[in-house]
């Protein structure tokens, strides 16, 4: 089964959550039911989120709660990668992430850390935990940072909030490590996924509100990048200086319904 | 009145205060005589601080409590300068400053903000109230961002803790809005120093413990750099990618010393 855009002969089709299918605890307009047709297209669909404030189950149960038909849909959160990052190169974290995100560590050895993981840590950005990472980093010969996705903002109950991408900066600056990004838009994030599927990079569209972390980052691995207008797109983003998606869409709905006329 | 120092002929002194004078609410070992000597020398005495934690005048108080002669010294913190530039160019600022700051923002009208202000702000550096500021910048058309200095970090209590430069970081990713360094190491803020102690900057020479802020910023001028083995120094200071310091010493004591020993 496949479907044509822009010349391309698509297999299957990658999803950004936050922004694309849900916002602040809600299904954006049309994304339910686009998405149940795209499951039942015989298209591949794989979702990809840098979502860390919760665990991957949860998240799943977020969204069948809100009316998707996500039961079998594999879902690529950057905390698994991470881990298996940790345990291969037997490295053991400072954790600098959502308290509901701690659970996922769970069988990574934390007892002397020998680097920094950030994520999305919200309210616990506090100026305390925040230093608590950097004196870790600084007490390091060898300061390793990780960080899970490198995202600027999102949109939460209808205002833009920090990502971890900010704290990531923050880190980099205040002592001079250049963080090693696990999730969007790393290409070996991105390849895993595709991999999944068994589609290569040219037979994929990944669709997604995040500018630089999923149409820059999707676009660099060879896929294309279609941005939405929902979730923190702003008007600015479609004159972005460095990424030109290569389609621009109201919402997801009409991307699908777009894709889905031209399956074959 | 003049002292030589690398076959320059010294007419003043610019000192840091934090790291360099006192640290942690304690005079660092020998400052407080070498200060005393400096300022009965004949040479011209300045003090140049990025501190925005306290007024100017608790400063000096603090500094006088620990024993530095320093009624007469002409001190020079970010935040005048920073209330100059906002009421010459009409600007009204949302500040994020430490609590203490604040009241030195009493004259400045910060109604419908139309800029940012980030300080030192510590425990107020909080998730909250750095989407505060990020949220401000992200509505207004021309953001404007004012950083009142840019250092990376700071020691306090025997550990390093972020400065006001790491959350300046994370505002510019967040919002690709390069910050406006009021404070060290921006050459207007030297040079207002140098005026006011009517030298040139050959004539000058800056004692600090912060090899960009310090040493570069007064390098950048065409002042020589002396580094201190104090306050958040560390030794891989000595080997900066970007700034060479003119000299480093283990203390104000002993740079005093030596410039005093020149003296004619």
């Amino acid at each position: 089964m496949a479907a044509y855009f822009l010349d391309r002969k698509i297999k299957a089709v990658i999803l950004d959550i936050t922004g694309v299918l849900k916002e602040s605890g809600r299904a954006i307009n049309g994304s339910v039911d686009a998405v149940n047709r795209l499951l039942s297209s015989g298209l591949q669909v794989r979702f990809c989120t840098n979502e860390t404030t919760v665990t991957r189950s949860e998240l799943v149960r977020e969204l069948q709660t809100l009316g998707f038909n996500v039961e079998n849909v594999v879902v690529f959160p950057p905390i698994p990668a991470m881990c298996k990052i940790l345990k291969e190169r037997k490295l053991r974290p400072h954790l600098l992430v959502h308290p509901d995100a701690v659970s996922d560590f769970a069988e990574v050895d934390q007892n002397e850390p020998n680097c920094v993981v950030i994520g999305d840590a919200t309210q616990q950005f506090t100026y305390e935990n925040v230093n608590k990472a950097f004196q870790c980093l600084m007490r390091l010969d060898q300061p390793l940072l990780f960080s899970l996705g490198k995202g600027k903002y999102y949109q939460e109950h209808g205002e833009l909030v920090l990502d971890a991408g900010a704290y990531m900066a923050a880190l980099e600056y205040a002592t001079d490590v250049k963080a090693q990004v696990v999730g969007k838009p790393s290409s070996i994030f991105f390849e895993t996924v595709l991999q999944d599927a068994c589609v290569s990079a040219s037979e994929a569209v990944m669709v997604g509100d995040d500018i630089v972390s999923d149409i820059g980052g999707a676009q660099a691995c060879g896929m294309a990048g279609v941005l939405v207008r929902t979730g923190k797109f702003r008007p600015r983003d479609e004159n972005h200086k460095d990424v030109k998606p290569d389609a621009i869409v109201d919402n997801l709905a009409q991307f699908v319904d777009t894709l889905l006329s031209t399956l074959k």
